[in-house]
């Protein structure tokens, strides 16, 4: 089992991205669901500002890494599950933590330009409105450790050009890693991937988990 | 003219993509050499320790930039010059803030993985010694705010394959960088380079420097 942390800045084209791995029946775990979820149980409306306070509520009540725990307690049996949304380094702290190495980070990054040139084409409300609007934004971004994370990515997808060539190297690259692994047990270790980035170390420092103790996803307690 | 700032973890593979710079006879700046120089003029033996301290004793002295005001103000005049060893944001943002769209961010990213495969082979005294110690030396880099340069760089190769490779990749992006824009005055904006990453915005927040008022690059004045 594969599980795929999905990052990138606004305007990478990370939503795309898991377009093409919902298109190819894998299933995907938006952390952002769960805090809209929470944002509708409580009566409130489904707005920014609500969705960042309640997000930081349950993180200050129960932990940075409270969203991180609540979506491995649901996590999907498959070969590739995606989690989309992980924005600081103590949720991705505590995905590697319990899922050691069938956790995988990949980044999708373009310049601050052409994110630029995206989100000014697509019109959303509460996206920056000029290039240094959005360079202010990022700042706010990377606040809880987006870069930490994009740096030390396991793969990265160079996003440029055109929609058309994100989903090809995206279908190529989940494609790679749902393959089965000429080496059995030692999966993926120093096999080289199509989109850059090895998918991960087996053994070293921490042992690969086996089918067998899987289970912990579910005995995860809150707290 | 085109400043290059070289960025990326350790081990991603910065240092032989400096290299293919200098062998073009493109002019490098490395930031390290002002503090190397410093330790010496001090009579301090040369090591890891003084390095840091020395380093760190004038930023807190003279400020987060102080480095980058340094290296602006000796920075040479040719079509590109790369500054190599940019390590916080702050310094980023005063080249920025200098240089302004004659600046290019570019990262070197290569996976925490193939890094301690490339780090774990080079025997160097102060290395970590196992993976796990290179992702804590990972969060010591990231400290400083090299993530966040990282996920808003300009232009990103990726180094998971060979040197050569990487080289390849590095001489295609100087040489793109280095040739004259079809556009004249406008610069790189709209173009797509060859290895990732628009060369910056002309105009929109902040309007490109002319030659006229390049001589700013020796009127910093410190504090």
């Amino acid at each position: 089992m594969k599980v795929l942390v999905l990052t990138g800045m606004p305007g990478s084209g990370k939503t795309e991205a898991v377009k093409v791995a919902e298109e190819m029946g894998i299933p995907i775990h938006r952390m952002g669901d769960m805090v809209r979820e929470m944002v509708r149980a409580k009566g409130f409306e489904l707005n920014r500002a609500n969705l960042a306070s309640v997000a930081n509520s349950e993180r200050k009540r129960l932990g940075p890494d409270i969203w991180a725990k609540r979506t491995v307690r649901v996590i999907s049996r498959s070969p590739i599950v995606v989690i989309d949304g992980s924005r600081s380094q103590a949720e991705v702290d505590y995905f590697r933590h319990e899922l050691g190495t069938s956790l995988l980070v990949l980044a999708v990054h373009s310049s601050p330009w052409t994110r630029w040139q995206r989100i000014s084409k697509r019109h959303r409300e509460d996206d920056p409105r000029t290039f240094a609007e959005l360079r202010e934004r990022d700042g706010q971004e990377l606040k809880w450790g987006l870069g930490d994370i994009i740096a030390t990515a396991d793969m990265m997808l160079l996003n440029e050009s055109s929609k058309g060539h994100l989903r090809g190297q995206m279908r190529h690259l989940l494609l790679d890693i749902g393959s089965p692994s000429p080496a059995g047990g030692q999966a993926d270790a120093g096999r080289m991937p199509l989109a850059g980035g090895t998918p991960g170390p087996a053994g070293e420092d921490r042992p690969a988990k086996t089918p067998g103790n899987e289970t912990t996803f579910t005995e995860v307690n809150e707290k």
